[in-house]
């Protein structure tokens, strides 16, 4: 099958405590498809400025990624600098410059239009709606969001949430949505929101997965080298729907290993600054690592 | 087999967002005994003042908790009060009156010196030493300890490190005592510091097992009704020990179960303000937990 992923590309100059990145590529939808590409066929819509390289463009499609949405625009690529704390729990936003991402209208080229996995990167509610307009019934359409949507587009969200069929969410973005401070209750309250399958992410506590049939939690795979978090949440959504993608049926076993999948590819993300790891990843590296975190987990 | 808790006895008062519990019985052997006697024969070491109600000793004898080492003092049982956020994540000391409990002296009955088990909640290095010198080669030992310790009496830890089994630590604690910012490298750096078993509770996101030859996380117990959090780092220790204690054999596979079933008498514990939940519990209510507990993390 073929996976589509609308969401942001940037250039991001990232510090943590092991360094400085100066303009590595970024952005939701390249971290995304460098994770899904391991497991099915990636298909990018997005948006860059006339400063992103061709060099950018040949890492993504070595991959197998069908950049064809990749749209280029007059002006600059999407910037974002940030600073990590100590202990890389937290961070600081020093610098953004949306430049041609502030105005971006995807357009899910013709030959995308009848993918029939989607996710949704972060972004504004209604973008991410007219995303879903241009689509051909897709079977199983996944989104992101974040802070300022949930206060600021509260409506357009909830929207959406009527229309997909799971929400990836952090922890302080569901109790943000929910007002509720306990995360069980607002996984299940979520869920009534409209989405059969609400994934709750925990950072370095791993994840939960709700829906009206199960239940699930799993831990965050145990890696001693963290070395830039950027990027954690896109690269673990996709795992998470790369793997699914390739699955026969969305059953919960499936959904279970997902969601180790999504576990092992945000691991190996953070394991090094921008894309580098995940771009360095091949399928048998992240095989390992998944019965690794099995046997991690398994009672 | 019989298994040996050394600890403090206490009023506790509590408040938390569900309301306010004043004197309620507590301290760190009670929470722990009422989560053990679950699962094993308990015998419980600690000291009370005449204040000390005949209600509360009744209470841990109709549970089958063997309390001749329950020492009474002139003066007043140790009193704490303690207030907790909305969210319940951190709490607040309001009142600290440690009266009798700040010069306990454990003696540990000569009935209870061949105990196999034994359990030293937190308390001085020196007071848990001193028990250990009083007993005849326990074949399990586990320490608790807390920030304080660790910053005034380290090298009285180091050395009581040396000399137990396991340790329980949460990860504040792991990360004070070891440098170390990511908790899985500070669970191994524990680990070289003497026990073969270091647990490293992480409160609702569950907790990591680390011995030399494997390593496990387990999430917690998908509660939605926390109403008071005192006493679970205690009851998770009660329901690890006292199963641990019930089996045959000390190997991987028990001690998974045993994480897990400490993880449900700890839920069971905040359920309810101060014992009250955990001593009204019994073993079918727990095993039915436990399998749920299993569903929601089998991979």
């Amino acid at each position: 099958m073929t996976l589509l992923v609308v969401g942001s590309t940037a250039f991001d100059t990232v510090e943590t405590p092991h360094g400085t990145a100066k303009d590595c590529l970024g952005g939701s939808s390249t971290y995304f498809a460098l994770a899904a590409r391991l497991f099915t066929k990636v298909r990018l819509v997005s948006v860059v400025g006339q400063d992103f390289p061709a060099e950018h463009r040949q890492l993504l499609t070595q991959h197998g990624i069908d950049i064809a949405g990749l749209e280029e625009k007059p002006g600059k690529t999407f910037r974002w600098h940030g600073r990590y704390s100590a202990d890389m729990n937290s961070r600081i936003t020093i610098d953004v410059q949306l430049n041609t991402f502030g105005s971006f209208q995807p357009k899910v080229p013709n030959s995308f239009q009848d993918s029939p996995f989607v996710f949704l990167a972060n972004g504004a509610p209604a973008t991410q709606l007219s995303v879903l307009q241009q689509m051909h019934a897709p079977k199983f359409i996944v989104a992101d969001t974040m802070d300022l949507w949930i206060e600021r587009e509260r409506d357009g969200l909830l929207e959406l949430l009527r229309k997909v069929h799971g929400v990836i969410l952090n922890d302080a973005e569901a109790k943000q949505l929910t007002g509720e401070s306990n995360l069980i209750k607002a996984g299940k309250k979520v869920l009534a929101l409209g989405p059969s399958l609400v994934i709750l992410k925990k950072g370095e506590h791993g994840c939960f997965l709700f829906s009206n049939y199960f239940h699930y939690a799993i831990p965050a795979y145990p890696t001693e080298s963290v070395v830039d978090p950027t990027g954690a949440g896109d690269s673990f959504a996709g795992g998470f729907m790369g793997y699914l993608d390739g699955c026969d049926h969305l059953n919960f076993s499936n959904m279970k290993r997902a969601l180790a999948y999504g576990t092992v590819t945000a691991s190996l993300n953070v394991e090094g600054f921008g894309v580098s790891r995940i771009a360095a990843a091949d399928r048998a590296t992240v095989d390992r690592r998944y019965h690794e975190l099995l046997q991690f987990v398994a009672p």
